[in-house]
């Protein structure tokens, strides 16, 4: 006989006519949608090349409705993708079985932001940018915001754990999560925590959410603390003749007492394919530079912020880097946080369609880069390093000319292997800040042992014992 | 016929002769206490006047031990209580159902600091002002430091999820935890994460083990991220005729624009309670004041930090504060310090035996602080408030004459009921910084309903299926 556990493991609901009835009785007929056009736009996200047709696209507007529709899928045993922007690198919101890909986009109202305390409190289908603008007009600052901000969703970022440039100073998104609104997997809702700052009642649930792909519950609502926006920022580009010096530069400026506001690394490769690709010829480029570092510093003594920046740029000379580019007006920055922001849409289109978000303790980024090339070498691909060095996380994005190009190849898959258990060796891990989901979750095995796995399945059945909920994502169960 | 389930819940090892000697050979005989001394050592903390006998007291070297421990146990049922230091306030360390009284004193090394990362690995019971001054010597600081700094361990701090002064600005312990190294109840040992700034591989588990308060595993080993520790800092205290208007002033602060390192409430019994108290002449109290503010702020801009103070002083004259007290060197800081750091212990032997550790959203202090007053009122009880404002966290210390002066007073009870659901009415809950123990359990389902606690009973049967690790604290299986 076989054991209820393997049996909810290979169970998988048919999706048939009466639950399409059902569906749209939920949210409306005109909130359901089975055409090629939705399958096409929904079935993708910005992970590689990668398309899966769902079986039906719904866009729920309420809480209630998603858990009518969970309730449904759950009994039913029938897979559910949510998904926010589709911006995701990682193949999170992919509907990569099939049935229910549910949107978040009608979840696109800031419910308030109550100044008193300095949170906001908003539904998960907002856009990032539009989020941060809004507190910004109230003097507040939610700091975390991925290259994407500009066209992904705050909810996606909650299922990532999104970083961004400023999580160097300021943390990621699971430092500003004080409570989520959560749907089951199995149609209850609750709050994850408490409005508060401090929180040492329970176990933390809002911090488990964080970070869990979609796989957990489905956010509907969610509480951020915002901070005092800062009045003042610097900025200055660095160039390096030696990429490892760069690497080198990063530890130093810490150990030195310095704690920027974003400290980016890019590889020169990856300056002169975006500053082509948007057709900017802001950043001067010196030959012979191997790679730069943007770095700013905020605050509110603009003074203060000087000296630390002329301080830090003196530190920089016993790195050999050269002449230093200080962005002097708001225009000049915006260029230059344009450029960094556009890196991986650009390399993408320029042929680097891998994109692996490895992160390890920050003086070991030197080894890192070392390693990446030693890699190419060996198996043969070419590879772009940038990403936010202060925090130790590097973007490496790879090309390989004569391969189907994508993860799946079993000559990548071997390299990347090799890239992971380096990366492991190093103190690091495999993903930094854009999730596990679909086409890292191969790897897992290179970090986690069986024992946490046992956990973190354990974790994911309590959740969701019919296994709906984005199935097949981070690891199998 | 039972269900396997109550069986786990109602079962309850005997602990015999057998197990008194195998402990004595996994440890060592001179490591297992069996003595009327070591019973009464062991039996306490510092909540309230509470007492109960272990069975045995056990002092581990290993992790391996540890493990070899846990595992005996988890086959026969056996109750574990964890203990570090014995400073917790809600009775988290206490073997209210007797069994092994596990210590981790001998967890005392700190393993390696590494300054290249900002990084530092220590065992858990180190205490958390040795750690702090051994990485400060290096140019580094770990923020998070409850007032017991000087002989609470910092596996104790990451059991309550502690936060101390300089919460407001630098946060609390989950924000520094990165990796733990932690033997499940069922023997095996694990790291929770990796020793990195950004994750996003995987769940949570680190997170979910901060503030966990010793039910789901022990820590054996810990990876805490540390910061450049500033330079320079202002202290003040500042006046204020009405308790209310302190309050109000509090979130007035960040709504400036401003961020204290540190903005402390002392309600002027407390005040004046703990200078007798420590025989203190240090501040000066002018009559007709109702409570002081302590606000810190720091940097490495001497300039700045003195243009800061003297805006937020500015600022508060609006709230009708008295003249300004700065502390002027080193010395009268400490001393300042020092006072705000002996509250608890002074107002506690003053008779305040009773302590809650309430936190609302910041601005919702002046309507907490009105209705303790009211409380004390109707249910005929003196308190005494401080605690950290500037988070929203008031410690409320409560005495009351005539009484057996301990929450498990049926007429306590119902007053601090009434309490607590004021709290949750404000947007808050019951534990900030202590939590939840022996002595507030009773309290949870005031913030939680029944599909949360399935959720955190669940995960508790996830790690230790035989529910013998810290059994009966924080909620009852």
């Amino acid at each position: 006989m076989q054991s209820p556990e393997l049996d909810v493991k290979a169970r998988r609901g048919i999706l048939n006519a009466q639950h399409f009835h059902q569906l749209q009785q939920i949210v409306g007929p005109s909130y359901v949608f089975t055409d090629e056009e939705s399958f096409q736009k929904y079935g993708r996200d910005e992970t590689e090349h990668l398309f899966f047709y769902p079986e039906v696209v719904v866009k729920p507007r309420t809480a209630k409705e998603i858990s009518a529709i969970l309730k449904l899928c759950h009994e039913d045993f029938i897979p559910v993708t949510p998904r926010g922007a589709g911006t995701g690198l990682s193949g999170g919101a992919l509907p990569h079985i099939g049935g229910v890909l549910l949107s978040m986009e009608r979840f696109n109202s800031i419910l308030s932001i109550d100044e008193r305390n300095g949170q906001v409190t908003t539904e998960p289908g907002v856009i990032t940018e539009v989020l941060q603008l809004a507190v910004k007009e109230r003097g507040l600052f939610y700091p975390p915001d991925p290259s994407s901000r500009g066209s992904c969703f705050i909810g996606g970022n909650i299922a990532e754990n999104s970083g961004g440039p400023k999580a160097v100073k300021y943390g990621v998104v699971r430092d500003y999560v004080l409570n989520l609104e959560l749907v089951l997997p199995t149609g209850e809702i609750i709050w994850t925590g408490s409005n508060v700052l401090k929180n040492s009642t329970g176990y933390n649930l809002t911090q488990l959410l964080v970070g869990s792909e979609g796989t957990l519950g489905i956010v509907t609502k969610i509480v951020l603390k915002l901070i005092p926006h800062p009045s003042h920022d610097l900025l200055m580009l660095v160039p390096f003749a030696s990429l490892e010096k760069a690497g080198e530069a990063v530890s130093a400026i810490f150990r030195a007492g310095f704690t920027p506001s974003g400290l980016e690394l890019l590889e020169i490769d990856a300056l002169t394919i975006v500053s082509s690709f948007v057709d900017s010829i802001a950043v001067p480029v010196t030959p012979g530079t191997e790679a730069h570092l943007i770095i700013e510093v905020d605050g509110n003594h603009p003074e203060s912020l000087m000296a630390e920046m002329e301080a830090i740029a003196e530190l920089l000379t016993r790195y050999d880097c050269g002449e230093v580019y200080f962005a002097d007006d708001a225009q000049q920055k915006a260029e230059l946080w344009k450029l960094r922001r556009r890196v991986a849409e650009a390399v993408k289109i320029a042929g680097y369609t891998i994109e692996e978000d490895t992160v390890v303790p920050r003086a070991e980024l030197p080894a890192l880069i070392r390693g990446v090339k030693a890699l190419g070498q060996q198996f043969n691909f070419t590879a772009v390093c940038y990403g936010h060095a202060g925090d130790g996380n590097l973007h490496i994005r790879i090309r390989q000319e004569g391969t189907y190009n994508s993860q799946d190849d079993p000559q990548m898959q071997a390299a990347l292997r090799a890239l992971f258990e380096l990366v492991y060796k190093l103190g690091g891990t495999i993903s930094g800040e854009h999730g596990i989901g679909l086409v890292q979750k191969g790897f897992m095995d290179i970090v986690f042992n069986e024992t946490q796995f046992k956990l973190m399945r354990g974790i994911k059945k309590l959740f969701d014992p019919h296994n709906i909920l984005n199935a097949g994502k981070i690891f199998d169960i």
